[in-house]
């Protein structure tokens, strides 16, 4: 591979060719303008389905072979059953027996469940992943051993790729947690429900083939239809798609951290602070320990207040339910459900309304939900003094997460990052962040046990705080007593010349690019 | 216009080119396979709309010099308001005022309230209409006056057009009960509320520049959002986009003819005596007297005999809320509601769904609902020997009536005609039918007041009626008997050689075309 790099808008090398195809370097925040028309898949006639509505066929084989599998194709899935999903590892096993060859697979994300397909990459049935690779399969790529590069989205831009037609889906696989026999899906019922399927919609929407795959076939509609039938060729059933406790992402629990609880709490009384926090508002937080504190903290400012949200934003969780349930917010507009309670919530509460990654993220929209958000608290690896961040690889430089919808997030009226200024004795407030996922003129706020630290770009943001006691502290400060304390900065990563995965930004183009560790 | 002629495989001879487009003449159902892609709107960029979400501007006029109308373009709109509509005079009014020339309207139905518009087609604003034209603007083409071919398709046609890209819109207007800034709109609630607006999601998908008007603006989200806010690029408020009187259609109210009442009892004794009625089943019937007749005295034998459907395909009415409220059917899938009840219920009922002409009606999908409907129950202006049927012209020629969903729910497993064998002493059964727009092979059964006729083909309905007491009598022997009172067969209509409509089958072939009356 002789790449050629070019250096981007963030002065970053990237490659113009990945995967064989010709890449845009990333050029700013809003400045790379698309041309053309979205992807088109082919047009179908009922002609050819069946009039009874009846699209079951006896196995996953049977229908990849329906579906014309052969060399080279992309296989895409969603994420929702995370380190739950019990296909994709059979859906790749059966490409082997066919004898497919060098697939490529596009999942919105794949998880530690997913190992066994490090055979299947290794025997030559999968080429490379264009997805999240949490864990095992990214510590693969890392290593240097797959063949081609990863190339990490955040689920807007996967939607952005998929409707730009940067990645023609052949087949996607859509494990649903009840469907009917016409391919009508939903996730929000079932043994193995998980609330819903939108990272599904754009693979339903744009691939050639659609195979649903359920263990809950019901009698004609399904209802909801989170996916519509329509545009669904296959249904498979198994006897279990997913495996609801692991359903549940791990880091669901609020942190017991002193110092992370600390940071919470900054962060609930800067949003205070700033009038943020005012009747009608909106945020979004995430699943983790810190973010999930945040919320607790927000929901007694509320009741204390009398204030109510107009909407949160999900990865809903029982706490957000809570919310909901109590009034303190009209909606909470969902990507994907964390927890069990917040799957009940989205089959039961009108409040609590299903939404996909074009109605929150696609930045290649007339608009969406994501810069409509008054606040969002969201996570990082590692920061740099200019705000830039971080979430994909570690300071060692392993790549080991996804982008999830964080990229989109930053787009928020005030993005916070509430992250520890050290973890494991290893800083996170760094000359140089490893790999370049977010832009800093997005990142307004971090918070750390050191007190809060506001990009100066936000002048308005500053001006709102001073005076109110809050510890603020310039985040050069910050790095200072890190190292201090620690004894110096961190070792620079240790990697090669080679590429393993690309960075794309949500209009497509490259941020930045991640090597192979040594 | 020296077009070309080509005899289809229905035995009409059909133009090979309607407006300047190139087509391909009716092959037989489900005989013509599409080939490419389908239609694919630009890519558009966030950066291009404002990140509050605010897409509001001041006027009609103004969204309309916004989006850069020029000579030429396609204009759309969606007819759930009916002959309530306000708001497409004032889109054409400010058209002219821009100074726009020969536009092409592409209406999912026009009514009697767009007469004026007329004046638009006289001035030259507007060239010609493609969509169903009830009345006024039916009679002005009936008589040769617009310069186009009026071109009428099915609520599924229409889909296949604009998803096939025969019909790229260049402009969609969605006129919307309720909406907010960002352009999510909904029909379920709003002093104009009308149910629901699944003809306009075609238009909000596919055309290059969509413009939301409301007259009820709330603060985002609008929830529902039956159209996406990330399809829509302005959004306009006026005072009052549809009058709710006269959303209600005239015709949903129960026949009190006792001809048509017996007609409605017999068809209802027919789908018992060939056990379609029996439990699971589904069914639409459309907002006629005499199908809503028909509804009542199937709810009667349903309560009578404890048999509950799966589901009523609407356009609602408070009958069909009713028997979903008692408990007679788990779902109304709904293409448009017809009275306010129906309205209501689609705000209301968890089991009254939201449907469009993608799910319903599309045949260049993956499959539709139309043909999973056991018994669908229609109207016709004209039946011939072949069951062969007639819905958009009058014996006379005139052309005064739209295809609706008619065409597309043919495919429905047992599609009944309940018609009077005479209107006003001119026959319905007739040698010829003045405008083929239904295939006799898709119509199984036509009730008149003489007795049931079965379609020859359908010989396992005839034997599963047979015996059952039903006044079976063969279509022929109707004819006969209607030609003896009336004293002859009808005149055939007196037209030119001049065509002014193309009628396009579900798969965007033309079945046939209407000529101007002399």
């Amino acid at each position: 591979m002789a790449s050629q790099y070019e250096t981007n808008a963030a002065g970053r090398k990237v490659p113009t060719e990945v995967n064989g195809k010709a890449q845009v370097p990333f050029r700013g925040v809003g400045k790379y303008r698309p041309e053309g028309r979205k992807a088109a898949p082919p047009i179908r006639s009922c002609a050819d389905y069946p009039a009874d509505g009846d699209k079951r066929v006896g196995s996953i084989r049977e229908a990849l072979e329906k579906c014309g599998l052969r060399d080279g194709m992309t296989i895409s899935n969603h994420h929702h059953f995370r380190n739950g999903d019990l296909v994709m590892n059979q859906v790749f096993d059966a490409a082997k027996e066919i004898g497919a060859r060098d697939l490529m697979w596009f999942p919105s994300a794949s998880f530690p469940c997913h190992a066994p397909l490090i055979d299947r990459l290794e025997d030559g049935t999968i080429h490379h992943i264009e997805g999240s690779m949490n864990g095992p399969l990214g510590d693969y790529a890392s290593l240097g051993k797959m063949r081609g590069l990863g190339v990490l989205r955040s689920h807007g831009g996967r939607w952005q790729a998929i409707q730009d037609g940067e990645v023609p889906i052949d087949i996607a696989i859509i494990a649903a947690p009840t469907a009917d026999a016409f391919g009508n899906a939903t996730g929000d019922r079932g043994p193995s429900a998980c609330g819903l399927l939108g990272f599904a919609l754009a693979d339903s929407m744009y691939a050639d083939k659609v195979i649903v795959v359920t263990d809950n076939l019901v009698e004609f509609p399904c209802v909801p239809w989170q996916i519509n039938g329509q545009n669904v060729d296959y249904v498979v059933e198994l006897d279990k798609v997913g495996d609801p406790e692991k359903i549940v992402s791990g880091t669901t629990r609020i942190t017991k951290s002193p110092d992370r609880l600390r940071i919470a709490d900054l962060t609930a009384r800067f949003v205070e602070a700033a009038g943020i926090l005012q009747d009608g508002w909106s945020f979004q937080a995430g699943a983790g320990g810190t973010a999930l504190a945040f919320a607790i903290y927000v929901r007694d400012l509320m009741r204390k207040k009398d204030i109510k949200a107009r909407f949160i934003r999900g990865g809903s969780t029982q706490y957000l339910v809570e919310m909901l349930e109590e009034g303190l917010t009209d909606f909470i507009l969902d990507g994907q459900t964390f927890d069990l309670e917040g799957v009940r919530s989205m089959r039961e509460n009108a409040g609590h309304l299903n939404t996909s990654p074009f109605t929150s993220y696609n930045y290649h929209g007339k608009g969406n939900f994501a810069s409509m958000v008054d606040a969002v608290v969201l996570g990082a690896t590692e920061v740099d003094l200019n705000f830039n961040a971080n979430v994909v690889t570690h300071s060692d430089g392993r790549l080991l997460h996804g982008i999830g919808g964080w990229q989109n997030c930053l787009f928020s009226r005030c993005t916070i990052l509430p992250i520890p200024a050290m973890r494991d004795r290893v800083p996170v407030i760094v000359d140089e962040v490893t790999t370049l996922v977010g832009p800093g003129e997005l990142i307004d706020v971090i918070v750390t046990e050191y007190g809060i630290s506001i990009n100066p770009m936000r002048r308005d943001l500053i001006d709102r705080v001073k005076g109110t006691g809050l510890p603020l502290v310039p985040l050069e400060q910050v790095k200072a007593e890190v190292e201090r304390l620690i004894g110096g900065k961190p070792q620079p990563p240790r990697v090669t010349e080679k590429d393993i995965a690309a960075i794309k930004w949500v209009d497509g183009t490259v941020i930045d690019v991640v090597k192979q560790v040594e």
